[in-house]
């Protein structure tokens, strides 16, 4: 038995997640919200799911490597330091260098914030947080789970864009996808529960939350997703607005006195989506009560479903079929009537919904009737586990 | 009997077809090219099918006006200018005014200059040949069909982008679809083929030419078509790059340099496509023979199919199935090998092509099986028909 600490730092969060491994036992968990910014917010749950939440004088990332630490004694979650032998972090971008976790190095770690101007908010305090917690826990590995990892196996067709090719070639314009720690751990887990081994199978998982995307396993190899260069391109999100006529970016700069490019990125990831068309709220819950009273709101909901839909249609051309479905992520884990209308456009598949198995909420569960040609699933995503997985894996 | 003229106005060409309505039965035709350039080019082909092709000094499009009613009585197609009562005029952009082909006023006249800004390379020449010929066949009715107009009848779902809904309502920031008058003329003439109305049949028709473009009709009802905002996003086409992420316009102007938007959208629209991906030539045919030793030209095949397909997938799934599918244009009326490559990648939906029947070019054929779920079908376009039926039906 030994302890793995996984860690997921954002932009303005650090998320942490013990695990006694191989057991797969959470010992326990917490975050830093607001980190770098004032009042940062600490909070901390047992694995009794007791929770302490307390707000503190602004925390940079050190600081908050140090906090974690402090908590998981405090709460006697750990008695030494030496019981943690591994710490996982996700990494968001790994460009096309990394197709796998690693124990992270010297190179690894110089090459992960060489990485950092595709993914400037993430990669620089992803590689803050490794050598923070190598100084804290220095007799522990440091792993790095790349979110991108999932997406090399695509063949080219599916990555390259029609521009002129050196763009891909001279600047790494391509689609590098995202949520792939979610999409891996959710189709592994899902084979897992149908018995069914991924290599067997033609399975879409389709990871709803504030992001969305989509990911098409064809017999265990990815041929497709649906985010592109950024996480901001594919489906309709919260606040991001998936496809757009990239002609569109000229004619509004010009139309909204936009001069700076960077700016519109910012309309095209903050101000649209779910929120752009409703106008009312990113959150597709606000949204589908306000549907029935207003336009805007049935709209964002039937181009969210549009969206999903259309990308599920090419997926199943691509794999000359489907055989597994499976929602995850905030929306998809606990949106029934989403799902509902998700699977109502799709019965020319064969899909076929169980109403009374589909009103599960944030668990495992098959939910197609017993005569549908595609297992509809259920799987909360554990993005956290899946990075304990394998640095505890690479660290043996 | 009377005669119907049709005139195509492009940024450097200006095209025309005589008819004799209602026999649909054509008189001549003719081109200048260059127009507007130094050392234009004035082309006619006779009904029994002799050309004739001169250079001569630039001509605008007012002496271009003037050039094609000389030829027409050079070669004998008309004795009087009074034997053509109308003479109908393609559109490009028609914004959300123009549901429909119109006699032209002065309103209708000033609305099309009104829409240039979103076709600055065709409206505006396009108004000024209305003029001219208004002028010099003064009995004449001047008809308008729009390219755009067989769109405005798709759902809000379908043309929305999921962008801030101002964008749409204050700016125009909207599908409008491209290619129209090609889908339109196709869709019904196949239905005419096929002896089943396009209201009780699901179809897609395929524009495959140096420009690609699909359309979905669900009972005769336009759901969906793949151009956006601008005729540049979609399918892959021979130097349009079609759907791209649009956040990589920011980056990709960063790394290259580019310091004007527009100038981005240049290479969106000429250096992108099949040209881009294969680095050898825009057109098809170059790379079909090229593909067996070249793996980019295979790749652009590869990307060039990969998208049809997807999109033929998106729209199976809206329509709820799949009646027919239509192959027009250039490559799609002429290349048997793409066609054999698109239904390759259908059979999931029971698309069964006829190899032998496969082997059509350039005419009116139903090229599947017998036992095929879909028909599919070759029909050349014919968008100048398809304006001459529509001049001839408003003038009469």
């Amino acid at each position: 038995m030994t302890k793995v600490l996984t860690i997921n730092a954002g932009s303005s969060t650090l998320k942490w997640k013990l695990y006694e491994m191989p057991a797969q036992q959470l010992v326990g968990k917490g975050a830093i919200d607001r980190i770098a910014m004032p009042d940062s917010v600490v909070s901390v749950t047992t694995a009794s799911g007791k929770s302490y939440q307390k707000t503190v004088d602004q925390l940079n990332y050190q600081q908050g490597a140090q906090v974690v630490v402090e908590k998981m004694k405090q709460y006697q979650m750990i008695t030494q330091l030496d019981e943690i032998t591994v710490v996982g972090h996700r990494v968001v971008f790994g460009g096309e260098i990394f197709k796998h976790s690693v124990v992270v190095d010297a190179q690894v770690l110089k090459q992960i914030k060489n990485l950092s101007e595709l993914a400037p908010l993430h990669n620089p305090v992803e590689a803050q947080c490794i050598e923070q917690f190598k100084k804290i826990i220095p007799n522990a590995v440091e792993v790095a789970v790349f979110d991108t990892s999932l997406y090399l196996d695509m063949p080219e067709v599916a990555y390259i864009y029609s521009l002129p090719y050196q763009f891909y070639k001279k600047y790494g314009a391509r689609k590098y996808g995202a949520h792939g720690t979610s999409h891996r751990y959710v189709s592994r887990r899902a084979a897992e529960i149908l018995k069914v081994p991924l290599k067997d199978q033609r399975m879409i998982t389709l990871h709803l939350g504030s992001g969305c995307s989509m990911t098409a396993f064809d017999h265990g190899k990815v041929v497709d997703t649906s985010m592109g260069f950024t996480p901001q391109a594919g489906l309709t999100m919260s606040t991001r607005a998936g496809d757009v006529d990239a002609s569109l970016v000229a004619y509004l700069m010009d139309k909204t006195g936009i001069k700076n490019v960077d700016q519109f990125n910012e309309i095209l990831n903050e101000k649209s989506g779910l929120l752009g068309l409703s106008g009312i709220s990113p959150d597709l819950r606000k949204i589908l009560e306000a549907r029935k009273k207003n336009q805007r709101a049935q709209l964002a909901i039937d181009v969210f479903i549009n969206r999903i839909i259309r990308y599920i249609g090419s997926y199943v051309v691509e794999m000359g079929g489907l055989d597994t479905l499976v929602f995850t992520a905030g929306v998809g884990e606990n949106s029934v009537p989403i799902r509902q209308l998700i699977c109502d456009k799709l019965t020319n598949f064969g899909v076929k919904l169980d109403p009374q198995k589909n009103k599960v909420v944030g668990q495992e569960a098959i939910i197609n009737r017993p005569d549908s040609a595609v297992h509809i699933m259920v799987v909360p995503t554990n993005e956290e586990l899946m990075i304990a997985k394998d640095a505890y894996r690479l660290s043996a």
